[in-house]
This record gives structure tokens, sequence and C-alpha cells, in this order.
């Protein structure tokens, strides 16, 4: 088969590698569909995190190809999203709800494991890991919601549910790109009152607004902090989501979280500095990391299919697998939002 | 009037200073009946953290000798608990129930503000700040109760309460201190169904046990986060309290610590590094910070009065006004757990 694969900083190429297989009774094999590149791809994109050279991509939906004997709950022909990391279950840490920290549960695309960003992937604990669609014949627009449930729409999602968003909850959201814009309708659906995003762009603004955000601050640094504490009464958010992961982001979200409250955090920390102090003299929670996708994707796969929210609009720019490096490119020169690679 | 004042590292003495009187129509007059040492007072004592020279300590309970025109609440002979932070009971975070973040806010004993280690102190806020104890006639040992919340009940309560302690809750405390033990208590208050206290001290052990708690693990670090993660079949407590504040304590804290859970966070933070990385990346939040006692006061006072908690027991070392010293001396060398100070 043919998939994307990291070969070095800037260096996306297309490649043949072995078909994957049914290794474990526990194994699916999936044929993708449609893939696309997270915001946290640029890190090693970039050169600023470490990644293995070989596969890549962990976001995918498709159809089952083949399972092992001992998969349960999905079987071939399904339709798939696959959360971004595979779980058992069954650990104390699936049972609390917390997927992500799932004992025997790793991520696709790195560490020998198949990535999303190729034709087929061997799906490790798919019967736990992999959520059926029901229905078929989805429209295009359904399809793309639906791919975004393998990770920016639930890591969106546990931004605001980490922050405790609730009806009528003021939120901030720190971050115009595909996560914040998710945090955004996250946030929304859980019936905050007032969204305030910070974006200066112009399409990220009216997406925005399509998700739900009732103000838009354009400013940045301690002058958005200014922004914001003028526009809560000097108060500050009861919400405060930070989707970037920069030193610079968190100290914008810290600083326009009101006392008492949780932020939630989503972004992969990059330079971020200790956030103790604040902690403590100002009464600011922490909360989020790593979402829990799999426990998510059941409720946000019936609104998406109810036509409730539709976040497959965060994807703004489309190719195909054999222009993947297009796909990476426009995302780290910001000229797209996110980018959708149709596979077949 | 005699009050305790700083002259620097070591140094503490008794001094003459004027008498408190009202100054402003919010101001009260209290006359200090019993007051005590807090184990953050010990960080200035050692010269650890900066602190003014002049009168110092946070916690009294006394009687009400004088109010301004504006006191509502409180009248000259009612005898009251003064949490350690005043507070205005009007601005925003007060009514979100974060009075320790008033915008009118400070603390007893620093910044020319009376402390509670003297014969009397100006209360400014004094309405919405004093805590008025109904009824009359209390044991020593329910003085020595109300003194405790003041402050050191609080603020364990405070560490329970921002780590989500509920019925059936399975609790680790790190600090044997006056805090961690208070905390142990607060646990069990709230229902917790085990409760593990980290302590290698027989005395504490003993008042931990004595509080509520079902377990003791006398490791430290490493070791110590080892035991805790056998006894909890590897997967942590569901909500971990640190008391301590050091680098080694949280550290501690956070390995103790199962994914998704929040780790209760009220210890003076003194060389904690950065945890944003396991924030993110083993799921686990913070929340807690300076304790909003005034809010709490009122809930566990009915449980002082009902005989439901006794967290007045902490007070293991005793002395009156001129022997102040000696309180500090006593807690620093850890021969106390936490020193009362008869006042009169």
């Amino acid at each position: 088969m043919r998939a994307a694969v990291f070969n070095g900083p800037h260096s996306i190429e297309v490649a043949e590698r072995p078909d994957p297989v049914v290794t474990a009774p526990t194994d699916a094999v999936v044929r993708v569909a449609l893939s696309c590149v997270c915001g946290s791809d640029l890190w090693y994109y970039r050169g600023e995190s470490p990644h293995g050279l070989g596969p890549i991509g962990h976001e995918f939906i498709g159809f089952v190809e083949e399972v092992g004997g001992a998969v349960n709950g999905v079987a071939p022909g399904d339709f798939v999203i696959a959360p971004f990391l595979y779980s058992d279950g069954t650990c104390a840490h699936c049972r609390a709800g917390v997927t992500s920290q799932c004992v025997a549960g790793r991520g696709f695309g790195n560490h020998g494991i198949d990535g999303g960003q190729g034709e087929a992937v061997r799906v490790p604990l798919a019967g736990s890991t992999l959520v059926a669609v029901p229905g078929a014949g989805h429209s295009d627009e359904t399809m793309r919601s639906l791919l975004a449930l393998s990770d920016v729409m639930c890591t969106g999602h546990h931004a605001a549910v980490s922050a405790g968003v609730r009806e009528g909850s003021v939120v901030a959201v720190v971050g115009d790109g595909a996560v914040g814009l998710c945090a955004v309708l996250a946030a929304h659906r859980l019936g905050a009152g007032r969204i305030i995003a910070l974006s200066r762009h112009p399409a990220r603004q009216a997406l925005a607004r399509a998700f739900g955000a009732t103000d838009i601050v354009a400013e940045r640094g301690d002058a958005a902090i200014s922004a914001l504490l003028e526009l809560t009464d000097g108060v500050g958010v009861d919400a405060a989501l930070e989707c970037v992961g920069t030193g610079e982001s968190m100290a914008t979200t810290l600083g326009i979280a009101r006392p008492g409250s949780v932020v939630g955090v989503v972004g992969v920390p990059h330079g971020v500095e200790n956030p103790i102090q604040i902690v403590v003299f100002r009464n600011i929670g922490l909360r989020g990391g790593v979402a829990p996708a799999r426990a998510y994707i059941p409720e946000l796969l019936d609104d998406v299919l109810g036509g409730r929210i539709n976040p497959g609009r965060v994807f703004d720019f489309e190719t195909d697998l054999d222009h993947i490096a297009e796909a990476y490119k426009a995302m780290d020169e910001r000229r797209a939002i996110k980018s959708l690679v149709r596979i077949r």
C-alpha cells in the first residue's frame, strides 16, 4: 500500500509500505477513506518536537476490511471512526472514561504503528477502539464531520468539559486553529451563554461566529487580557480554554480566567512557564490534556448525524494522498485551518 | 497593646504597639482570645520567603470590642472567628464563593495590617469578614477547634473540595503537618471511602488515624509512589491532596494521582517544578490555592459546634504571648504539629 512517511523536518513523502494484516486476534485492518493533518503534526514537521521517521497521521475514517477472531463490535464492511489512540476499554482508566491513558493504548502514526495518512491501517484493540457509524450514503459534509470526530472535535470538547463549561457560562477560547474553533463549537453545544473567541484572522473569525462565538477579540498578549477583562467587568471568564500550547497563549489564558475557575488546557505545551504560583495565589485551576476521544465519540456522533453540529467545517483545504506534502505546507503557512486528505 | 512582631529570620519578639481603633465605618476592633502559628509563618521565619518587619499572625478568635457605624452582622460582645483574609462579601469573587480573591481583601499580619498574634486587631470590612459564634461558655476543646477554623481546617477542606473528594473517594494526603491532618479530617467528613496519609511520624500517624485515615504510608519520594500504586492496584488515587508545597511533595502527589483526577494543591509552592507536561500528558488537573475560609466557615462551624469534627486536636503545643517565640521554635524544629498561643 501507499502511505505518507516523515523523512525529517519539512519532508513528507508518499512511499510503498507493507499491506497491513491482522497479526493479533484483536486487530482489524481498516481501508482509509478520509484522513487529515493535525495541528500537533506541525510540531515535528517544523522540527520543534521529536518524531520517529516513518508512517504518520492519527486521524482517519474508513471501512473495516478484515478483523481478528477476538474482535467484537465491528465487522468487515462497517464504516468506522478511529479515535487517534487505541484503547482496550477494560482497564481502570478506560472504565473511568480516561481512554487516553489506557494501559494498553498507543497512538497511530508513530513507534511502528501504522499512520492514518495512508491507504490502510492495522488497528490494534479494534473492538474497543473503532466506533461504527450507523447508516450509509452519508453526504460529503457529514463525512467531513465524522473525520473531525477522530481528534479535533473531541479535543475541543475536552477543553470545554475540563473547564466545566455549562449552561450560561462565559467562555473565552484562546487559539483560532481547528482545535480552538472546535472548542467554540463544543462550548456552544454545552450551552455557554457567551463565547469570546480570540482571533485576528477574518476567515477564522467568521467560522468562530458560525460555531457560536458571540464576541471576537483581535488583540494579543496583554492587550487581549485587557480587552477580555473589559468585556467581563474586570472579573474574567468562567472558563478559559487554552488551545495553542505556547508560553504566550498560556499566559493570556491564565490572565483572563476568573479566580476559582479551571482553565481547560489542550494545547501541546511548548515553552509554557511554570503556572504553579498562579494556581495557588490566583486560585486558577488547570485541567485537560490528551482528549479521551473514544469516550466522547458516541455522544458527538449522535449530534453530527442529527445535523446539530458540523465540525467538518474546519477543513478548508483538501488534497489527495499524492499531494499530502501540500496539506502540511498549507497549514504550516497558515493558509489552511485544517487540511483534509482524500485517500479513496 | 502588646503584640508579636517579626524582626527578621528566627527573631520573633513581643512589643508595644498602638491600640487598634476603628478608623473606617466598616472596621471592628477584636480583643484576641486565642491565636496560633501557621505552617506558612515558618517560611518567613526561616528566611525562605520575604515578609515585612512588624506585626504577624493571621489566625485568631476573640471578642468584638467596638464596631464602626457601617458594620452589620457582628456587634460588641460577640465572640467571633476571623478568617485569615478579610473580604467585602459583595465583589464578584466573593459572590462566587472565592472570598480569598476579594478585590478589597488583604491578609492579617503584614503590610501594616494588625496581626492575630497580639492582644487586639483592627479588622477591616468586619461585617462581611467576621463570623459570630452562637452560644457561650464553649469548652476549651471547642475553642481550640473554633480557632482551627480561622485557617488550617478551611485550608485542609479546600484541598479536599478542590480535588473533588466525594462519597467513596480513594484519597491520599501528602503532608502530615496541621494542614495535611485537617485535609484527612475534611476528606473523612466528605465521605471518602479510603484515606491514605503519608507520614513517618508516630504522633502524626496517630492523629491522622483519629481523623479518619484508613492507611498510613511511611515511605517518601519514589518509594512512596510505589507504595501508593501498590495500594491502589497500580491505578493511583481519585484525589491526591498536596499539603506541603515543596518540589518533592508535589512530585509525590502528581505521581500517585490517577489519570483524570484533580490534585488539590494548598501548599505554598517552594521549588515546585513546572507540572504542565503532567497536566497534559498524564491528564492530571491541579486546583486549590488560597482557601476561601470566609465561605467555608459557616458549614464547618456547624460541625464543630455539633461535635462532629474536632480539628483543634492539631494543637499539640501551647504557650502564651510572652513566650510566642517558643511557639515558632517548636514548629520549626517539628516538635509541634501546630502551636496555640493563649492571649487572654
